[in-house]
């Protein structure tokens, strides 16, 4: 099923369940207000929320109505945790390349992984505003997983098992601070801004056999200003997967509900997919040319990211974004 | 004023307002369910909530009940944001000296600072529990506000104005990870365990003249097995204030109401202070005698962090917590 919130109703927003097609839609105030309700008590919810999408979809559901994009928050508008993994490592060797730094000590033992700001998402279509485009604005395309309580300790052959919905995710980042906050160690702080997620969740049996519960093998696609930049395999070249960066995160905490966990940038080896985010494309410019031309994200740009199935369906909409002065 | 949260009522708890001797307090439904709902239309909440304190202090309020420190949650048993400074420059020389760091670049000129987790903190009176005493847990005393929300951008000068409670805080950090964690640039992900604070968190006004609008000038009181360990100044030699840390906080993007933010473990370059931490007293141990001989927290031990007004009284109660085994 597929599941998303409306901007009304506060700063949760308001749960609502998707069709399939992505194009009506219904509320389930007797179910739960909102989508962080129903996963803090998931094992009830869930199956209520499965009969109302099967109606859905059949064609029978009380009080359906057309989707409206627009009107859409993010999923989760806001949650009490967000967690970023860098699993793909071909972008942070070519992300790191770029800015000089040398690959971070045993990223190959364990995954890299921060806290990350989860107070207020910006919605799908909402304008991604920042303050000025000396800061190296990017885009970075990611799939994320949403989880239920997760008890500290976790193994990762128990962690899938934690997995209730996949999201994909913009993941901005200003380049330009990256350089002098990472040396510091303490993650990223001013060097993340506010992410946006895709318009709807969806529970992993939506994904077919593209998702084998450890990883999500579609290309995801990105765009700029309708100029297809990439289309790496979210399956591909993953150094670690879900289980394993949830078993990583839960290893001296529990994990509540409603915690999202993303892999980092999706991007793969084969240069035939083209490039997660700018940073990547700049750093095959310098590579090629020396110095790098394409810029980093202007006010006025457009971002698009979206994942479709093998019949060309999107499976969470797409999240496609205007680039504005704050 | 002085608010608390009982744990009854689900994840976010029940706000209740305590008296200013911390003996009694009364639920006030009527005003808002849980803290984070009234810090989000504060505005209106916050002098609803004074007259329910008012009435309370003078021995007037209706449904006052005796306070049960057991029964209380973190005053935000939860938050969508915790971010940490680290301000007090004598405890990161000495935590990094003591494992053999260095200090980070331009720490001197804009403050360092992590997102932290948040998704769920422990009671002030709940026991702290972590898996193996070789992860080395030591405890942070530090103050901490409470944020409504915060324009993107939000200079210094006016950022004091969104802080809205203070609350006492045990930053609980592994330091046999910290070792390799920070080394790779990403911040705190397994190295900072779920954190606790004091009973209730107060209102400004509530701290007199010790409250200045930018740093709170009173002896922060540690101690490990009732031997008292450090009694530093909060006020003293903070290298950025609290307005300060806001405004970093801020640059690229909104903060949103019920936002925490810490100054890091309270330490004063005074010896007679004592030490923030056992990273500091172990740190001191090494260089007197070539090997540090306290040890980390082990299970059974207790912590204890309080603050005294100038007469005696507690400000925020303590927070007393056993540390135990999972």
């Amino acid at each position: 099923m597929k599941l998303a919130s409306l901007k009304a109703g506060g700063r949760d927003g308001t749960l609502i369940v998707v069709d399939t097609a992505l194009t009506r839609a219904v509320r389930v105030p007797h179910i739960a207000a909102t989508l962080q309700q129903a996963l803090e008590r998931w094992a009830e919810a869930r199956p209520a929320l499965q009969a109302v999408s099967d109606a859905l979809n059949a064609g029978t559901a009380a009080g359906a109505f057309d989707l409206d994009m627009q009107a859409l928050a993010s999923p989760l508008p806001r949650a009490f945790q967000f967690l970023d993994g860098s699993v793909y490592l071909h972008h942070m060797e070519k992300a790191r390349r770029a800015r000089g730094a040398a690959m971070p000590p045993n990223y190959k033992t364990e995954p890299l992984m921060y806290q990350g700001l989860s107070d207020r998402f910006d919605g799908p279509r909402d304008p991604m505003r920042f303050p000025d485009e000396a800061l190296g604005l990017d885009y970075e395309p990611e799939v994320a997983v949403v989880l239920d309580d997760v008890p500290m300790g976790t193994p990762a052959a128990q962690a899938g098992a934690h997995i209730q919905l996949l999201m994909l995710m913009n993941d901005y980042t200003l380049r330009a601070l990256t350089r002098s906050e990472l040396p510091k160690g303490f993650g990223f702080m001013q060097a993340k801004p506010t992410s946006a997620f895709s318009p709807v969740a969806v529970t992993p049996d939506e994904l077919g056999a593209a998702w084998d519960g450890t990883r999500l093998s579609l290309p995801l696609l990105s765009s700029v200003n309708g100029r297809v930049m990439g289309r790496a395999n979210a399956g591909h070249d993953m150094f670690f997967d879900y289980p394993q960066l949830i078993a990583h995160a839960a290893r001296t905490r529990g994990l509540s509900a409603g915690t999202i966990l993303g892999a980092g940038a999706v991007a793969n080896k084969d240069p035939a997919t083209g490039h997660a985010c700018l940073a990547e494309l700049r750093a095959d410019e310098e590579l090629a040319n020396g110095q790098a031309t394409t810029p980093w994200l202007r006010h006025g740009d457009r971002v698009r990211i979206e994942m479709l199935d093998g019949e060309g369906r999107s499976l969470f909409g797409a999240i496609d974004q205007a680039i504005e002065q704050v």
